[in-house]
């Protein structure tokens, strides 16, 4: 078994549904899995939370609430209602957090600084909920690129400046892939200390050929791997690493064992520090 | 003539030679250009010069120099030496500046924090001569998602820390597409002041179907241009706003006048303040 090794479900998710995704980790001893709603809600929250449980394995987190702007109230509305549910299915699967994808600009909207502030709003709605429910809320600072139509909240001092106005409960999602390029990285992962809730792994291709869907396996790109994971050690997070891994035209086609064979053979060589 | 708006000839590079292309911004009155090296090598330094002095037009800057990284001290040298031959043809052409696209990550590197190092060193190298040249280096942070291949600046707070510790000679160019998404955007350009030698000016497509090439006309995006140059006008600075748009699927398959059209038009109605 590889307890400090766990496989966000995205890596596999044009191979597996949920159920045998669950197999296939198993079947590799990996230690931990992250679920992603609509896997969940393909075979239905309870079956899902069944499973996991019988399955054993250690759920990192839930992928994903957040998506907070919205052009009219009655939108962020709605998007606040679908993290209270995101909450709940959370809590029903025993994930360590539920993760955030902010959002981005509403439609039409050019104002970056009123999409964060919605952003604000939005978490600040939810997180009594998510205290209530015991689930931690962990944003996820996404890459720059993602600005406009993915997240408005994309460095690790952005998030960190709002986990530390809206207090408890909340923390942050470090995904390599986002963060590796920040000339502030190793102070902010410090600064993070205990809200560290999940640590993403994947690597950055040269070239990379797609914004969304090119990400790379852990040593087939230029991210130091070891050297975050040492940072992210060193500020006391003790969890494990999350191997999540968009990627259309190479991994999304493989046979899902041969992807979980390569993760845990990369996890070994390349990214424990 | 539109004296605040300035044609950076990659925007064309495509469809012009610098003659050519020099031509076209005449017939359309623009007020200056922006051209990249190769297009001055092509024609010889010295006839780039007699052409651009007659033209009349306003040279807001010689793109580019940089790429400082490299795995051996002799490529670091050689990097060296041809910044210190584009000076000399800043110098040559009156340009405002010469744009520095510092470089990213050396062959076979995971070292980010090393390159930047590397980064200091080259511009470190390099200023006496600029200075001596009356040339002003102007370092363009560029994107997050350009780190591994082309700059390992990223944020303007990194470029002008780097001008801190450098003092007189250097300064910055804020492209928009490259710097639009920082939370820090405002209080960075304020911090910059009269370090501001250029303000280079496109738009972010949604989506964006390619990391170098996909660059959107003004207006055609998600950057509040009008707001960014605002900022730069409140900093002090008076300079043009210098059109640099890399379209290989759009504007560089267009006719150079329909091209140099929009952007005027553009400019107009949706970049000045």
């Amino acid at each position: 078994m590889k307890p400090g090794l766990s496989i966000n479900l995205a890596t596999i998710r044009q191979q597996c549904t949920l159920p045998r995704a669950i197999e296939v980790c198993l079947r590799h001893e990996v230690g931990g899995v992250a679920p992603w709603r609509d896997q969940v809600h393909a075979v239905g929250l309870k079956e899902a939370a069944r499973l996991v449980r019988a399955s054993g394995l250690k759920v990192t987190g839930l992928c994903r609430g957040g998506m907070f702007p919205g052009a009219t109230p009655e939108k962020r509305r709605e998007k606040i209602d679908d993290n209270i549910r995101a909450i709940e299915e959370a809590a029903a699967i025993n994930a360590d957090c539920l993760v955030l994808v902010v959002g981005g600009l509403p439609e039409n909207s050019r104002d970056i600084k009123g999409a964060r502030e919605m952003v604000a709003e939005g978490l600040a709605a939810i997180l009594p909920e998510a205290r209530a429910a015991r689930v931690a809320l962990a944003i996820e600072p996404l890459h720059p690129m993602y600005a406009a139509d993915r997240a408005c909240v994309n460095t690790l001092r952005q998030a960190l400046d709002l986990c530390d106005t809206l207090g408890e409960g909340i923390g942050v999602a470090v995904d390599v892939y986002h963060v590796w390029w920040d000339p502030e990285l190793a102070e902010q992962i410090a600064r993070a200390g205990s809200r560290l809730l999940a640590h993403h792994i994947c690597d950055w291709l040269v070239p990379t050929r797609d914004l969304l869907l090119d990400r790379g396996m852990m040593g087939d790109g230029v991210i130091d791997l070891k050297g975050i994971r040492r940072m992210i050690e060193g500020a006391g997070f003790r969890g494990s690493q999350e191997v999540e891994i968009f990627s259309a035209e190479n991994w999304w086609k493989r046979d899902p064992d041969d992807v979980i064979r390569t993760c845990i053979e990369r996890y070994n060589t390349v990214c424990c520090a």
